[in-house]
């Protein structure tokens, strides 16, 4: 969508939420598993990059599509994580993925977006785009709700 | 659902299913790097085993949602493919998951099943169980599309 | 799937479910424009019959997607409604619904059903069935998501 | 989310694709029944407006999220089908919907947009906004798979 009216400019709750987001993020050992690297948090928005690897394949050659999910999974989750207060840890709730083209390419770049902060529930976006030379593809989407957990 | 008028009693197109959805599964990489192993094949069924392993976490030790999704995919996956002619690939078109709790456990299990047979798309279903001692819970759900491509 | 492990013996926490159930889905006013009628009311589970009417239908005379899921979301959310408290809410959080086969027949039924109650988060199920003369058919599913708003 | 790399500049196979959709929508009962109006028809990109009506809410008042996920349905449906040959009939497959706010509010706006075109199976999504005085606020977001069926 052209989404003219979406500001993306949140107020974190929470003044240190980068480091925050990168402590979490070290701590996810199926990041190190895949190879996934935290390239970029701003309120509500994170960014993780994950180089092709032929471990991480189906049948087919391609990235696997849990493995695209799970890469923006933890975009969706850290850009609503972002956005907690600090004594907040973060659930997924449910997510959506949709599959547009064959995870073919060098590198792949997850993108996950909060459109909906909220006191316990967040809705957050991402994509999933491949890139190989100059080229730059949308090969998924997902949307997911996150939650908010205290303590 | 209590489901009295699903049989799931598939007639398979290729009689040798059993033995090309082994042979997929060998070939997709992320399963070996993951450890999952492919414990059941029936038509229109198929069921996945993961063993617990600390890499495959996220920031609270549980299986990170996406490796969740990732065995759940292929058994969506996997259960379709059992049920096209030996000619066709599978590609996943997009799939849902809910997370019912935290996947904490010793092992666990996807079991995926074909709720919709069709000529190029199938649907299907998964659960994912989360085994420790005795004790088996449902940790996880997936609705997914899947598509038959010829080639 | 076949769910040997579910049993669907939820425990209400108000003995009047039922009562507050009927009288939650008079309130509907949706429901009285489209003739869709409560006809089962169980502990986390509720079933809607929906008798076809050309009013309701998309442009090749099937009832449309967003009517089917209108019951479908009413069945999950009054499933989940049934085993709150007598002081809650319900609110959807979100759906999913997989169209798989076209909604034509006499009458349709939907079925939803509580398969993991929590505090405030619910997650549900549910199946659209069309009848015709004997014959009664998948044509639809639901995942669904809803929370308990205490006030 | 900020989508830089979307063009939504589709090029329409069929030239006469605003009058084949606006046919197709008139051919829809529902719409007359819920009071729905097409108000703009762009390749790959439907908006459709819905007053409030009574006769259309939920329990507390708010429009029912089936309605709401009836019109971004058609959205979806209609953007996908803006793109399709004229020989061409369009099946939803799937759809998932998030509801981020109840859907409160003088009239309502959903606006469909197809992310990727496909020769079988489009990508669309739709925001459903709410709009009273001078306030427009985004009260729920939809993914959707479609398909071109033939003849």
């Amino acid at each position: 969508m052209t989404r003219n009216d979406v500001t993306n400019q949140f107020e974190p709750s929470d003044p240190d939420f980068a480091a925050r987001v990168k402590q979490s993020f070290s701590e996810q050992a199926i990041m190190h598993t895949i190879g996934a690297v935290l390239v970029g948090v701003e309120p509500g928005r994170v960014q993780i990059e994950l180089p092709y690897q032929q471990g991480l394949t189906q049948q087919d050659g391609f990235i696997h599509a849990g493995v695209s999910a799970t890469i923006m999974d933890s975009a969706c989750g850290y850009a609503a994580f972002s956005l907690m207060p600090s004594s907040a840890r973060v659930l997924t709730i449910e997510f959506k993925t949709n599959l547009l083209a064959p995870a073919a390419g060098d590198s792949f770049c997850a993108v996950g977006e909060v459109r909906k902060p909220g006191r316990s529930l967040f809705f957050a976006e991402a994509e999933l785009h491949a890139r190989r030379d100059d080229s730059d593809k949308l090969v998924a989407t997902m949307t997911a709700t996150l939650m908010a957990v205290q303590g």
